[in-house]
C-alpha cells in the first residue's frame, strides 16, 4: 500500500468528483423543458413548501447544531488530572476541534439533503413534461434527478471525513462529524416522516373518503402539503438515512482500526482502508449510473435493478485489484464481499414480503374480504414473520465477516465494520435508484393537479410502480447496514471505554447490564411511539382546517375558488417541529442519562437492547407499512372485487396503518439507534472517567 | 431454622389443605341450584364442548408428554465416560427419575387446570340462576368457583414439587417437574388462546356485522364454541400461564441455592427457603379469599382489589416472622417485599393504560371520529408506550433485589430470584380473582341465550366489569414475574453450565453471543405471529361454516331450528390442535438447535434475547388489546356518539385486531420464555458436555 496519505487525497479527490458530477447533473435537470405554465404554478406551490419547510427545519437543526457543538467545545476541552486530585485544566483546541467535526457533520448532510430536495422539486416537473414525449425520456430525467442526491452524498461524506482526518490525524475528530451528521438525520428523517404522513393522511381521509375526490385533486387545500412531504420525507429524509449509515460506518472501521494495537504505519493503514472502500465505490457508482438507460419499449424497473448488480460487480473487481495490488489483508476483501452479498440477500427478501406476486401480500389481500380487522392482524403477523430472513442473515453476516477477519489474522470485530462499509459504500447507486420514486411520485401529482393527458399518468405510474422494488431493496439494505453498522459501533465504544481504563465486558450475567439492556430494549418502540402519536395528533388537526376550508369556502369544492394551500403547509411543518424535542432528547440525552447515572457497562447493555429492538421494529414496520400498501394496490388492480369493494375499504385501512408504520416510525429507527451508539462512543472517556473517579 | 425436612413436610400438608379447599369449594359449586331447564340445556352444550376440547388437547398432550419423557429417559441416563476416551454407561435410574419428574409436572398442570374448567362450566349456568336472587350471592359463587382453580393450581404444585423433592433430594429433578408443567401450560395456553379467538372472531362477525343479531344470541352457530372458548382459553389457558412462573420460579431459586456453594446445611437451608415461600403465600391466600365478600349494595371490583391487598400484607407479615424466627437471611424478607411491590405498582401501571378514566382509552376513543386507521394507530402506540413503565419496574426490581441481597451478605442473583417468588407466593389469590372473570362471563352468555331477565343480565354485567380491573393487574403481575423469573433461570442455566466445566462470560461482545441474542430476540415476534395467522385462518374457514348453516338451513336464523354447534365447536378444536405444531417445535427444539450448533455461549445470548423482546411484546400485546376492548366500551357508554356511531364503528375493528393481541398471542409470550429457559437449562450440562468433547 502506498502512503496512507496519497489515498485519502485520492479518496478527496474522488469525493469531489462525485460531487461535480451531482452539480452537472443538477444544471442539466434545469436546462430541461419545465412545460406549460399550469404545470410550472402547480410545480411552483410544491417547490415553495419544500423550501419554507427546509428553511424552518434547518434554522431549528442550525440552532441545535450550536448549542450542542458549544457544549461539545466546553466538555472536549476539560482536561480532568486525576493524579493531582480533581484539579482540571482546559485545552480549547480540543474541544473546539471536535465542535467543528460536529458542525461540518451536520453542514454536509444538510447541504446534501438540500440540494437533494432542490433538485428533486425542480425535476418533478420536468419529469411530468417528459413523459408527455416518451416513457424513457422521462426516465432518465427522473433517474439523473435522483442520482444529484446520490452522488452529492456519498460526495459530501468523503470529503468532509477525508478533511477532518488529513487535519487531525485522529479517528475521534471523524467521529464528532458522524454524529454531528447523524444527528441532523434523525431529525430530518422524523420530521420530514411525520410532516408527510400528516399531510398524507388528513388530504385522503378529508378528500378521498368523506368528499370523494380523487387523489392529487387540486381541490383538495391539504393536496400541496402532501406533495411537498413526498418531497422532505421521502428525499431529504431519506438521503439522511443512508448518509449517516455511510458515514457512520466509516468511522467505526476507522476507529477500530486505531485501536488494533499493530505498529504505527499498520495502524494508519487499516484506519485509512474504510475510505479507500468509499472511494472504490463511489467510482463503481459513477461507473453504474451512467449504464443505466431505458430503451423506448423496455421496463424501467430491470434497468434499475441491473445498475445495482452491474456496480456491486464492478465494486468487488475493484476490491479485489486493490487488495492484491496493496497488499492490505485480504481479509477486507472477503468481509466487505459478504457485506455486499448478504445486503443483496436481505434485500430480495424484503421484496417477498412486500411483492403482490407472492403469498403474504395475496394472502393479506384474499383474508380482506372478512373485514379490516382481518387484514390489519395478518399484515401485521406476516411483517412479524418478515423479520425472520433479515434477522438470519445479519446473525450469519456477523459471524462469517467475523469469522473470515480472523481467517485471514485480522481482528474479527474490524471485520464486522469492514462487511458494513462494504454493504454501504455502492451507497450512491442505491440512493440514486431510491430518489427516483419520490420524484416520480410528485411528478404524477403535478400531471394530475396540472390536467395533463391521461397517457402521462399512465407512464408515470409505470414509472412509479417501477421504484418499488428498489425501494423494497433499498429498506432492507439500509437496515441490515444499520445493524452491522451499530455492531460495529458498539466494539468501538467498548474500546474506547476500554482505552480510557475501565475493564469492560458486558456480560449478560451482571444486572446492571441486564438492567440496561431491558432500558435500551424500550426506547425503540418509544420512539416510534411518539412519532406516530404526532402524526395522528397532527393529522387530527389538520384534518379539521380541511373540512374547515370546504365548509366556509363552498368555492373550493365547485372548483371555482383556489384552497389555501398555504396554511396547510405550515400545519405540518410546525406540528412536525414542535413533534421533535421529545425524541431528540431520547436519543441524544437517554445514553448520557444511562452512562452517567449507571455506568459504562449498563451503556454498553442499554446500546445493545436498543439495536436488537431498533432492527427488529424497525423490519416490522418498514415490511408490514410496505405489505399493506400492495395489498391495497393488488386489490386496485381488480382481485377480490376490485376498487370500491368492501376487501378494498378493509385494505384502505390496513394502509393508513402501515403509513406511519412504513414512513415514520420505521426508517428513523436505523438513524436512531446509530446516534445513540455515536453518542455513547463519543462521550465513552469522560463516562468512563466519570466513574473511575467516583 | 429447624431440620429442613420439615419445613417440606409443612409445605406439602400445606399444599393438601389447598388442594382439599378446592375440592371443598367444587362440591359446594356443586350443590348449587343449577337453575331452568332451560338453562341447563344452554350449559350443557358448553360443559360438552369444553369437554370434548379439553380431552383431544389433552390426548394430544398426553402422547407428547409421553414421547418428551422418553426422550429424557434416554437422554438423561447417559453417563459418557471422557477419561476413557469417548465410552458412555446408561444409568437408567436417573434418566427415569427425570422423565417422571417430567410427566408428573404436565400431569399436575393438567390435573389443575382440568378442574378450574370442570368447575368453571358447573358454575356459569349456577352463577347465572344465583342473579336471579341478588348480586351478592352470585359473586360468592363464582368467587368461590375460581377459588377452586387458585388453590388447586398452587396445592398441586407445592405437593408435586415437595415429594419430587423429598424423594430425590435434588433441584435438579424439580427442574425436569417444571419443565413438564411448562410444556403442557405452552400448548395448553397458545391452544386455548387460538380456539376461542377463532370462535369469537367468527361468532362478531357473521353475527353480529353480516347477520345483525346480538352477541351470545342462540341463533349464532359459533355462540356455544365462544363461550367454550372462554372456558378453554380464559380459565384452563390462563391458571396454566401462572402455575409454570409460579413452579419456574421456585424451581430457579432452589438451583440457585443449590449452586450457592455453602456448606451442605446452608446450602439445604437456601434450597428449601422457596418451597416455605410458597407454603407463606398459600396460608395468606386461604385468609385472603374467605375474607373477600360482597354485602348487598356493595361494588364487587373493590372487594376483589381488598382481598389482594390484604394478602399481600398477611404475606409480608408471616414472611417478616417467619425470617426472625428461623434466623433465615433478612435479605429474602427485602427482596421478596421488593418484588411483591413491584408486582402490585406495575399492575396498577398496565391499569392505567387499559382503563377508561385516564388518557390512552380516552384519547383512542377520541380519533375513532376519524375512523378505524387512526384508532388503530394511536392504540397501538399506546401500547407501546406501556412498555416503558413496566420495563423500568422490572429493571429497578432486577437492581434493588440483588443489592438488597448482596447488602445483607447473599448472592445477588438469589435475591432476584427470591423477588420472583415472592411476587408470585400469592398467586392463589390473584388467580382466584382472575378465574372469577370469564366465569362470570360464561354466565352472562347463558342467561342471554336462556332468555332469562333482563335484571339478571345487568347484573352479570356489573359482576363482569368489576373483573377488569383485577385482570389488568393480573397481566402486569404475571409479565413481570415471568420476566423476574426468566432473569432467575438465565442466571441458573449459567450456573448449571459452568458447573459442568465451561467457563460462560456471555458477553455481547463476542459476535457468537450478539448472534444468538438476535436469533433469541425474533423468536417471541415469529411465535407471536404463528397462533395470531392461525387464528385469521382458522376463523377465515369458521366464518364460511357459519354462513353456510345460515345459508342452507333458513329455519335456524328464523328461530325454529336449532344450529349445528357441534360443528363449530369440533373445527374450533381441531384448528387450534393442528395449529400447535410449529409453535411447540419453536420453543422446545430452537433452543437445542441454537445449543448444540452454536454452543453454549451463543444459547446465553439467545435466552437473553428472548426475554427482552418477549416481555416487551407480551406488554404491547396485553395492553393495547385491553385498551382497544375499553376504547370500544367506552364510546358504547355514549361517548362521541356511542354504540353504532361512526367512531364506534372504527373501534370495533381496534377491538377485533385487539383480540387476538391480547388473548393469543400476548399471554403465550411468558410461558414460551418460561419453556426456552427451562429446557435449556434441563438440557445445558448435556450440551456444554457437547462442545467440551467436541
Amino acid at each position: 500500500m502506498a502512503n496512507h496519505l496519497t489515498w485519502i487525497y485520492i479518496a478527496i479527490v474522488s469525493g469531489v468528483a462525485s460531487t461535480a458530477v451531482a452539480i452537472y447533473l443538477y444544471f442539466w435537470v434545469m436546462k430541461q423543458d419545465p412545460g406549460t405554465e399550469q404545470a410550472k404554478e402547480v410545480a411552483s406551490w410544491i417547490k415553495e413548501g419544500s423550501k419554507a419547510y427546509l428553511l424552518k427545519l434547518y434554522r431549528a437543526l442550525g440552532i441545535l447544531a450550536l448549542i450542542i457543538g458549544a457544549i461539545i467545545a466546553v466538555v472536549f476541552s476539560i482536561q480532568p488530572e486525576t493524579a493531582s486530585g480533581g484539579a482540571v485544566t482546559m485545552i480549547w483546541k480540543d474541544g473546539l476541534t471536535m465542535a467543528i467535526a460536529f458542525v461540518g457533520g451536520a453542514l454536509c448532510s444538510g447541504i446534501a439533503g438540500f440540494l437533494g430536495m432542490r433538485v428533486a422539486v425542480e425535476a418533478n416537473v420536468r419529469t411530468a413534461t417528459a413523459a408527455n414525449f416518451s416513457l424513457s425520456r422521462a426516465f432518465k430525467l427522473s433517474f439523473n434527478a435522483g442520482a444529484v442526491l446520490g452522488l452529492a452524498m456519498v460526495g459530501m461524506a468523503v470529503i468532509g471525513m477525508g478533511l477532518l482526518y488529513l487535519w487531525t490525524g485522529s479517528a475521534e475528530a471523524v467521529l464528532g462529524f458522524s454524529f454531528g451528521a447523524s444527528t441532523l438525520a434523525l431529525l430530518a428523517k422524523a420530521g420530514g416522516g411525520i410532516y408527510t404522513k400528516t399531510a398524507d393522511i388528513a388530504a385522503d381521509l378529508v378528500g378521498k373518503v368523506e368528499v370523494g375526490i380523487p387523489e392529487d385533486d387540486p381541490r383538495n387545500p391539504a393536496v400541496v402539503a402532501d406533495n411537498v412531504g413526498d418531497n422532505v420525507g421521502d428525499v431529504a429524509g431519506m438521503g439522511a438515512d443512508i448518509f449517516d449509515s455511510y458515514v457512520a460506518s466509516t468511522v467505526a472501521v476507522m476507529l477500530l482500526g486505531a485501536s488494533m494495537g499493530l505498529s504505527q504505519a499498520e495502524h494508519v493503514k487499516y484506519t485509512v482502508v474504510p475510505l479507500v472502500l468509499c472511494l472504490l465505490g463511489i467510482l463503481a457508482s459513477l461507473i453504474g449510473i451512467f449504464l443505466v438507460k431505458v430503451k423506448e419499449g423496455q421496463k424501467p424497473g430491470p434497468a434499475l435493478n441491473r445498475g445495482t448488480i452491474i456496480t456491486t460487480i464492478i465494486f468487488a473487481l475493484f476490491l479485489f485489484v486493490f487488495v492484491k495490488l496493496t497488499g492490505v489483508n485480504q481479509g477486507v476483501f472477503w468481509a466487505a464481499l459478504t457485506g455486499l452479498i448478504t445486503g443483496v440477500i436481505i434485500g430480495f427478501t424484503s421484496d417477498f414480503f412486500t411483492n403482490d406476486e407472492q403469498k403474504p401480500v395475496q394472502e393479506t389481500s384474499r383474508v380482506s374480504t372478512s373485514g379490516s380487522a382481518i387484514n390489519i392482524i395478518t399484515g401485521f403477523s406476516y411483517g412479524l414473520i418478515s423479520i425472520v430472513p433479515s434477522v438470519i442473515g445479519i446473525a450469519v453476516a456477523t459471524l462469517v465477516s467475523y469469522h473470515v477477519a480472523e481467517c485471514f489474522g485480522m481482528s474479527g470485530i474490524y471485520g464486522i465494520g469492514i462487511s458494513a462499509v462494504g454493504m454501504l459504500s455502492i451507497s450512491g447507486m442505491i440512493v440514486s435508484a431510491d430518489a427516483y420514486g419520490p420524484i416520480v411520485d410528485n411528478a404524477r401529482g403535478i400531471a394530475e393537479m396540472a390536467g395533463m393527458d391521461h397517457e402521462v399518468i399512465v407512464r408515470a405510474d409505470e414509472l412509479d410502480s417501477a421504484g418499488n422494488t428498489a425501494k423494497a431493496i433499498t429498506k432492507g439494505f439500509s437496515i441490515s447496514a444499520a445493524a452491522l453498522t451499530v455492531i460495529a459501533l458498539f466494539a468501538a465504544y467498548a474500546e474506547v471505554v476500554e482505552a480510557a481504563g475501565v475493564d469492560l465486558a458486558i456480560s449478560l450475567r451482571e444486572p446492571l447490564v441486564v438492567a440496561g439492556v431491558f432500558l435500551g430494549a424500550m426506547t425503540p418502540p418509544l420512539f416510534s411511539a411518539l412519532t406516530m402519536l404526532s402524526v395522528t395528533h397532527n393529522a387530527f388537526d389538520m384534518i379539521e382546517e380541511v373540512r374547515r376550508q370546504f365548509r366556509e369556502e363552498p368555492g373550493i369544492l365547485a372548483g371555482t375558488q383556489k384552497p389555501d394551500y398555504a396554511r396547510c403547509v405550515s400545519l405540518a411543518a410546525e406540528g412536525a417541529l414542535s413533534s421533535l424535542i421529545l425524541p431528540a432528547f431520547l436519543a441524544v440525552g437517554l445514553p448520557l442519562v444511562v452512562g452517567f447515572l449507571l455506568g459504562p457497562e449498563a451503556l454498553g447493555g442499554f446500546l445493545g437492547g436498543s439495536i436488537f429492538t431498533g432492527v427488529i421494529f424497525a423490519l416490522l414496520m418498514s415490511n408490514a407499512g410496505g405489505l399493506w400498501d400492495n395489498a391495497k394496490k393488488f386489490i386496485e388492480t381488480g382481485k377480490f372485487g376490485g376498487p370500491g369493494s368492501e376487501a378494498h375499504k378493509a385494505a384502505v385501512v390496513g394502509d393508513t396503518v402501515g403509513d406511519p408504520f412504513k414512513d415514520t416510525a420505521g426508517p428513523s429507527l436505523n438513524t436512531l439507534i446509530t446516534v445513540m451508539s455515536l453518542v455513547s462512543s463519543l462521550f465513552a472517556p469522560i463516562i468512563a472517567l466519570f466513574h473511575l473517579i467516583k
